[in-house]
């Protein structure tokens, strides 16, 4: 590992941990198993789709870097995205896929390192947010493929997965408690995690 | 406790925690501590003086949150602004000061309640700096205590502290392990915390 590894993770309320009473979410979880050291931010805001976390994405993660370092950035959305407001759905697919495209564009151009997470499901938001989401999800990981971009695969896993699930139910119906977080981290870090940390694919 | 409870942490690397190998810092262990269904976000940046901190709080704080919420901000910075650089403090006293006062201002006209933590000691930065950092705090205790927002002096306290000085001095010279940043949300818990997260003074 770098000596001087900094990483940014961007994206929406599963980023951000919502729900764990500990405050560490996957995102704590995952630095603790990769090894102290690492300076890292934590960019997650409930709420944001795609279309916010590229609006923000530069404004917040270049003052967080340094030029002469090793710089990541760790991308998530897509479960907003999919959700349904006044009859139609936040972010549309394509325009989610786009939105991906622009800041893995955007991240080679500043020779950051990206890696994509995929969306988590939302308990309560019924089957056919769970299709909509598992299908941008699948979208996600080829546009991801043809970039030589790693991507982790969550929706399925964690939608069948009875920790994340009993915990979301028993709390506000979207968000686990730290078993699911622990759950995603295991996800995480059992996929191409340690490969991309110990040497990213730019 | 409010149902809908933001709170943003601004600040240094003290605040985002660095050092910690539970990537959980002060602020974890304190929000941890005062209980669950806080939506948080930790802006600290490592590096950043009060200058740092006034230039971006609000294009990182209000994306965050809510205005039919009880929206909060953790202020805490000093420790950088303190420090000589090209034969120079970064930041003067004054200028830090005034800093503060236009953050102060600025959150009560945001209908934000603010909460500042004094700047905790720099261990390897010499007997100066930390005379010059435990100056600052005092001054940043009577301008809080002038416009009755909560501090919690830190400087003297970590200073004199046999596990924040001997964390600081295994690592990196600054920053503490976790008994340290354990030591330091003991501090903020001690103080007036959680009469504050009961019942902010705006």
């Amino acid at each position: 590992m770098n000596e001087d590894l900094r990483i940014c993770f961007i994206g929406d309320s599963f980023v951000q941990g919502i729900g764990d009473p500990e405050y560490r979410g996957w995102v704590g979880r995952v630095l603790t198993a990769t090894g102290p050291g690492i300076t890292a931010f934590n960019l997650g805001i409930r709420r944001n789709t795609s279309a916010d976390v590229l609006r923000r994405c530069w404004p917040e993660v270049e003052p967080r870097l340094r030029p002469d370092t090793d710089n990541r950035l760790v991308i998530s959305f897509g479960s907003n995205d999919a959700v349904v407001e006044n009859g139609d759905v936040r972010v549309g697919r394509a325009r989610c896929l786009d939105n991906l495209a622009t800041l893995l564009t955007e991240s080679r151009e500043r020779a950051i390192h990206p890696l994509v997470i995929g969306p988590p499901p939302v308990v309560d938001a019924g089957a056919e947010h769970l299709r909509r989401t598992a299908e941008l999800a699948d979208d996600m990981a080829d546009l991801c493929d043809a970039r030589e971009v790693p991507f982790v695969a969550t929706t399925r896993q964690l939608a069948d997965d009875p920790v994340w699930t009993r915990e979301a139910a028993a709390g506000d119906g979207a968000h686990p408690g730290s078993g699911g977080y622990q759950r995603l981290a295991e996800l995480i870090l059992e996929s191409r995690w340690h490969a991309w940390i110990a040497r990213p694919t730019l």
